[in-house]
């Protein structure tokens, strides 16, 4: 085994730009460097590695960019033991130091027991944690307690693109000995105690634009006889949700699967200080004031957010232009039992109507860029109950029984074409803040989650 | 002379990326750099020239920039002629080929007679044809008829910051022998016909900010239990304008000049093929169909362009982001006899309205960054006639009498600190798209605009 494994390599992963959103030959140089370096580590620990070339992919504006390969890996291949696969993803959201980045997000900074960097939380961090474990029965000469298959992809970000084509495609080969599927790639609830995840939220992007021709305007020469485009582009965005966070899409909720007593009491036992969840988050206010109607609205109900706008003015100063074509972007998060191409239908319908009323000589066009899936499991499923029994080993607590509002959409599509059963065991805090500025993973929670990792294999073992 | 002059100089001076807008160093080396190749080429046309120290600018981010040196220049000193004072600037429109400009912005490019660079039309290319009428007295060694004045800044794109208080100061120095003041910023109504502006709009140029937090958000972690700061933004730009173009801000229209028939008499009597002027805007259809509903709502109606949003997600690709803190961007171009500070007041407290029924959590600020008066002259002064009769020698037709939609806040400032009768001939076709990408100047403009130049110093010697 290598020795620097483990303490220099989170570092020199942070270090390569994997930007997957971001669709540039540049950073998608990085990502292929970030596979073959995972590979490389991989490969040194002993596993069978194999990189899937993923050809590549067609942009909206006609480029083509080559897809990272997948790295599949095995260790051991005792058929008296469960077989365990992990998936990760070592690509990450953008980062530039400029939008508020305390350090450079590509140089893993310490600063008081916290690591900063793009991707020590999300999710270089919790992959190289599992490859540590690993390391670790290496290192102490000892055999495996379970086999373990890797799969770690470079697009996860992007929405996973040809992800689904290659599981399906290795249903019957690499997963055909697979028992159990953990992935590590969301965040506890509160900055101390442990969480086991069992279901996600989906998520449906939409791209709205508006465009009365491809050149901008003067606001003086024209302003005043124009239909602007950004003009009914806020209007259609205004459109969408009211001031507390209610979608206004007609149907929307339809689907969303009705409330029982007995999923409300899961709430109630879940340990939540607001105050705390608050200070963390560094918000003055939310829309709801307590545990359960917040936790609700993370994870059962839908929400709408805004991200921004392309081909308007957005740098400092005072440009005095009539942008000529703007695209508007936003996505819903969806919850069970809500299905993608029904939202895609309500949404696009929602939005020419609201157009139509505006009688604008604009020309509107709504596309459902990305469409995932939400996730629910079964929380008896044997790993659930090894990865609790770890987790009182280590962290000597009962774990929150979570769900994320976030999108893994890997989960979802594990469960749907392997039909194995899936776990999200996260080991980032709660304040990590994956995809913002200032991405963190603590110390602590590196080095604890390397052995909480550990105990679940020999966790495993004894219930499989 | 310079033989070189009236030639070549238009690309040179395009070449030189003088954006005031930007407030970056490197702009500000441009513009330094610009206005001291200015001061070169009216030396070596004989005039006494003078660049004044303009000192610099607190910035709101508390940088301070240094603002470009104000030249005075003067040519002729007899008292038994009239004094004329030409105005111009130097300073340009951000420009960034990547936005759709099909030739580099900064570099002069003759395609079909057109002239593309930015800066050709807007202001450098009228600025140059009125040195080359004076050139051009020069080359035929005949004496200037009347005597010459220049002023020209380099901060007119970014509102002519520290220029009151310059003109102020020259009132009874550089100004007090001045008769007429002539300025040449803005556009012909047609392709072919030329015009004389008596008026133009003023501009108030509005910033809101909405801060939840100074660090962005992940939507699925986030997402359904935040006052989004964008869903606000987007509900206050969205109450700002209705899909006709009315302003919805109370009481905005209240000090709007009343319109009498005589005004509306001066509208019909003007030359405007619709049709020619929907095809060269490129817009399928604007928001009123009639020549005179059109020519009043450019000139006489206040109007609001949304023009953007700093701090939201504006690139390419989907990223799932909830801004932490947005600043939307938008302005009101001011007619007779609105007031700045009254629009002021009344925007503010518009949004503070609007803001306060959505109980959101979220802070807001409004600040309103420039503004600037509309102005109005009477077009029986002298300069006018005299603009009239070269226009008819040099064109053989009338000229349209317009106003401009766009603000020349210098018009209004000579008017109420000099007290000297302005007037605006543009040369420039209403095609040439300036502040949008592809800007141009036609050669057929630029060198009949020199002579136009020529001729009206002949006239007004005659009528002086």
């Amino acid at each position: 085994m290598d020795p620097k494994l483990g303490r220099m390599t989170l570092k020199e992963w942070v270090a390569i730009e994997s930007d997957s959103v971001q669709p540039v030959p540049r950073f998608r140089q990085e990502l292929f460097r970030m596979m073959a370096v995972a590979a490389d580590t991989l490969q040194r620990l002993g596993a069978r590695v194999t990189s899937v070339d993923m050809g590549s992919q067609q942009l909206p504006d006609g480029q083509s960019l080559p897809i990272p390969p997948v790295i599949l890996a095995e260790l051991g291949n005792d058929p008296t033991k469960g077989t365990v696969c992990f998936y990760g993803h070592l690509d990450v959201q953008p980062a530039d130091q400029g939008d508020g980045w305390l350090t450079d997000p590509y140089v893993l900074t310490e600063v008081d027991g916290k690591l900063y960097g793009r991707g020590a939380t999300d999710n270089k961090g919790p992959v190289l944690a599992w490859i540590n474990a690993v390391s670790a029965f290496r290192a102490l000469e000892q055999d495996l307690p379970v086999n373990i298959k890797f799969i770690i992809e470079g697009m996860e970000e992007a929405g996973s693109v040809a992800l689904e084509e290659l599981v399906e495609k290795e249903k019957n080969r690499f997963f055909s000995g697979v028992d159990y599927i953990v992935i590590s790639d969301n965040l506890w609830i509160s900055q101390r105690k442990p969480a086991i995840t069992y279901g996600t939220r989906g998520n449906s992007y939409f791209t709205v634009e508006v465009k009365c021709r491809d050149q901008d305007f003067h606001s003086g020469t024209f302003g005043g006889i124009l239909h602007e485009p950004m003009a009914d582009l806020v209007a259609l965005l205004g459109s969408l949700v009211d001031s507390s966070g209610h979608i206004l899409v007609p149907g929307i909720y339809d689907e969303v699967a009705p409330l029982t007593e007995e999923e409300i009491n899961t709430y109630k036992a879940i340990h939540l200080d607001l105050e705390e969840y608050r200070n963390s988050s560094r918000v003055e206010k939310f829309l709801f004031d307590t545990k359960e109607e917040i936790l609700m609205h993370l994870w059962r109900y839908p929400s709408l957010s805004i991200h921004g706008i392309e081909g308007a003015f957005d740098e400092p100063g005072a440009k005095t232009v009539i942008p000529g074509q703007v695209i508007g972007k936003f996505s819903i998060r969806l919850v069970p039992h809500m299905n993608v191409s029904v939202v895609e239908k309500q949404v696009t319908r929602h939005l020419e109507d609201v157009f139509s009323k505006r009688n604008s000589s604009n020309k509107m066009v709504v596309s459902m860029t990305l469409g995932l899936h939400p996730w629910i499991a079964n929380v008896n499923d044997t790993q659930y109950l090894a990865a609790k029994r770890a987790i009182r080993t280590v962290f000597g607590t009962e774990p929150d029984m979570i769900r994320d509002g976030s999108t893994i959409p890997i989960a979802k599509m594990f469960q749907e074409i392997v039909h194995k059963s899936v776990v999200l065991i996260p080991l980032g805090a709660v304040d990590d803040g994956e995809h913002s500025q200032n991405e963190k993973i603590n110390r602590w929670n590196y080095i604890e989650g390397t052995k909480l990792f550990a105990a679940f294999f020999l966790e495993m073992a004894q219930l499989h």
